[in-house]
C-alpha cells in the first residue's frame, strides 16, 4: 500500500522530508478494523507530529474516513464493508495511507448524506468540541437548562471552533466568538456564533458595548498565555474555562480562585493513548455526531479540499494549517 | 450587644488585638434574617482574616448557629423562632457577637437532633465540600454511578476532610485520605476513610501498596504548592482536581495537559462574595445537609468546645487552628 511518512523531524520552512513508502497492508486482530482510507483532514497537531520522530517511518494522519476491509476476532460493533470514520490516535500509524487499523471503540459510522470529504473534516475537532462541553465545561445536554447562559470561543473560525459553535447552539446557549478578518467573521456567523467579537480589540471592552458583563463558560482554542488573564477577568463566578494549548510559561493560577473557577485542558487523544476503560466514549461520541449530522442539525466543516495521497498535497495542507490563518478544516480526498 | 472583633490587622504571636465592644443591636432589612447567636465555629479563614483589616471595627466568625430574633420585609423562607444555621459571608460583620444579619438566601435549618454547638462545627466545611463534590469533582448524586470510583483527600482528619469524607462515603464512593498521627488517623477512619495513607511518606508509593494505580477524584484540603506534582502524578487521565489554597508560586499546568485534567479552585465565599443569581445554591446546600444529619446519615465533626463569647475563647480558638494539628471543628458555645 501506498503511505506518505517521514523518519526525522523536521521543519517544513527548512526541508521536506515527508516520502512516499510502498508498505505491507498490516492485519487486522482483536478490536481493530482495517480501513481503506477514502479521505483524511489536516489538524495543527499533525504539524506539532512532524517534531515526534524516533527513527522509525512515521505516517501520520488523524481525521480518518473510509471502508471497513477485515476485522480482528473481538470487534464487535462493525461489519466489513461499513463506511466509517474516526480520529484514531497519536499512538499509533496515521491515515495519511491506502489502509490504517483502527480501534473500533475509538471508530463511529459514517453519516450518510456526507461525502468522504466532508466528513473526513469533523472528527477530531467534534470528539474535541464534546468532550470540552459536556466533560470540561459540564454543559447540560438538555437546551432548556442552558438558556441564558453564555460561551466564549476564542478562535470561532477555526477548525474546534467552527463545530463547536454549531454545537453550542445546538445546545441553547449563546455563542460569542472571536475572529478579525471579513472572510472569518462571515464564516464564524455562517456556524451560528450570536455575536463575533475582535480578537485584535480588547475582548472586556468589546463584550462590555454589548452590554455583557461576564461569560458562564470560555472555550479558547488558541493560545493559552495570551487569553490567561483575560479568561480570568470575564469569566463569572464559579464559571468554566476549558484550553487546548500548552502554556509556554508558568501561570499564576490564583486569579482563578476568588471566583471559584473551574480550567480543564482538553486533549482529545488521553482517551485513546491511555486506553481507558472508557475509551469507548470516542464511539459513543461519533454516534451522536453521526446523528446530528444525519437529520441536518450541523453541518461540515470542510472548507477547502486536496486531491490524491501524495507528498505533495500532505505538504501543502501543512503549509496551509502552519499559515496560521485557515478557516473551517482542510481535507484530502485519495 | 456584646461583640468580638479588632480594627487593626495583628499577629498573635506577637500581640493581641482582639477587644470587646458593646455595639446596638442591628437591625434586619430586605431579606435578612437577625440572627441571635448560641455557637459559633471557627476556620482557618478565620485566622488569615485578621490581615484583613480596614480600620473599622472587625467582627470574625462565619459559622453561626442561632435563633431568629427578627426578619426583613422580603424574607421568604424563615420565620422568627427559627433555629438556623449558616456559614455567612466575608463582606459582612460576623458571628462573634451576640446578633448578627445574615441573608435568607445563604441559611438553613438547624438540624433538630444536634446541639447548638454540634450544628455550628458544620456549614463552612459541609458547603465547601458539596461544592467541591458536587461541582468542582463533578461526581454523581447517584451513588451507583460512583461504585468503584475513588476519592484521596488530603488531610482527612481536618475540618473540611472531615464531613467530605462522610458525605463521599454517603456517595458510594471509595475513600483514601492522608493522616500521619495516631490520633487523626483514627479520627479519619471514625469518619469513615477507607485507606489512610501517611502523608509524611511518598504518596505514590502509598497507593501501589493498595494496588492502586491512580485516582479518579482528589480533594487537596491542604498546601497546593506541596501537592501539586503529586497530584498531577497520580490522577487518573480525565481525573478532577480541587484545591482550597492560594499557589505561593506559578504553576505548570501543562502537567495536567496529557491526561486532560480538570482543576478547581473551591472558595465557599465565591457565590455570597459576589452575590451570584445562584446564591441560593447555600441555602438548598444547607436543606440537604440538615435532611442527612436528622437521618443520622451524617455526625457532626465537633472535636473541641470552648464556653462563652469572650476576647479568651476566641483568642484561644484561633491559636489551636493556628497550630495547624488540630483535628475536626472548634466550637465556642455562648
Amino acid at each position: 500500500m501506498k503511505a506518505i511518512g517521514f523518519t526525522t523531524s523536521f521543519d517544513l520552512n527548512e526541508t521536506n522530508a515527508f516520502e512516499e513508502r510502498d508498505l505491507p497492508i498490516p492485519t487486522a486482530s482483536g478490536r481493530d478494523l482495517l480501513v481503506k482510507v477514502k479521505a483524511a483532514s489536516i489538524n495543527p497537531v499533525d504539524t506539532k507530529s512532524r517534531n515526534t520522530s524516533d527513527g522509525e517511518f512515521k505516517i501520520l494522519g488523524y481525521d480518518g474516513v473510509g471502508v471497513v476491509e477485515a476485522v480482528g476476532e473481538d470487534v464487535e460493533l462493525f461489519h466489513v464493508g461499513d463506511e466509517v470514520y474516526y480520529s484514531g490516535t497519536n499512538t499509533r500509524q496515521g491515515s495519511n495511507a491506502e489502509y490504517q487499523l483502527v480501534d473500533e471503540r475509538i471508530v463511529g459510522l459514517k453519516p450518510e448524506f456526507l461525502s468522504y470529504a466532508e466528513a473526513a473534516a469533523l472528527p477530531l475537532t467534534a470528539l474535541t468540541s464534546l468532550e470540552a462541553l459536556f466533560e470540561g465545561l459540564n454543559i447540560s445536554t438538555n437546551p432548556e437548562e442552558n438558556t441564558g447562559k453564555t460561551l466564549l470561543i476564542i478562535n470561532g473560525a477555526g477548525g474546534v471552533g467552527s463545530i463547536a459553535t454549531q454545537m453550542a447552539k445546538e445546545l441553547g446557549l449563546t455563542v460569542i466568538t472571536t475572529a478579525s478578518r471579513k472572510e472569518t467573521r462571515r464564516w464564524s456567523e455562517k456556524m451560528g456564533a450570536d455575536i463575533v467579537l475582535n480578537h485584535k480589540h480588547n475582548l472586556p471592552d468589546e463584550l462590555k458595548a454589548h452590554k455583557i458583563d461576564g461569560v458562564d463558560y470560555i472555550f479558547n482554542t488558541h493560545s493559552s498565555d495570551a487569553y490567561f488573564n483575560v479568561m480570568a477577568d470575564i469569566i463569572k463566578p464559579r464559571g468554566r474555562i476549558v484550553a487546548l494549548v500548552n502554556f509556554k510559561d508558568k501561570v499564576d493560577l490564583n486569579a482563578l480562585k476568588d471566583k471559584s473557577v473551574t480550567f480543564s485542558f482538553e486533549f482529545m487523544f488521553t482517551r485513546p493513548k491511555y486506553e481507558t476503560e472508557d475509551m469507548i466514549e470516542h464511539h459513543n461520541y461519533l454516534r451522536k455526531l453521526t446523528l446530528l449530522l444525519d437529520r441536518g442539525r450541523l453541518k461540515t466543516t470542510l472548507y477547502k479540499k486536496l486531491n490524491g495521497l501524495s507528498v505533495e498535497t500532505i505538504t501543502e495542507a501543512h503549509q496551509l494549517i502552519e499559515q496560521g490563518n485557515s478557516i473551517g478544516k482542510i481535507v484530502i480526498e485519495y
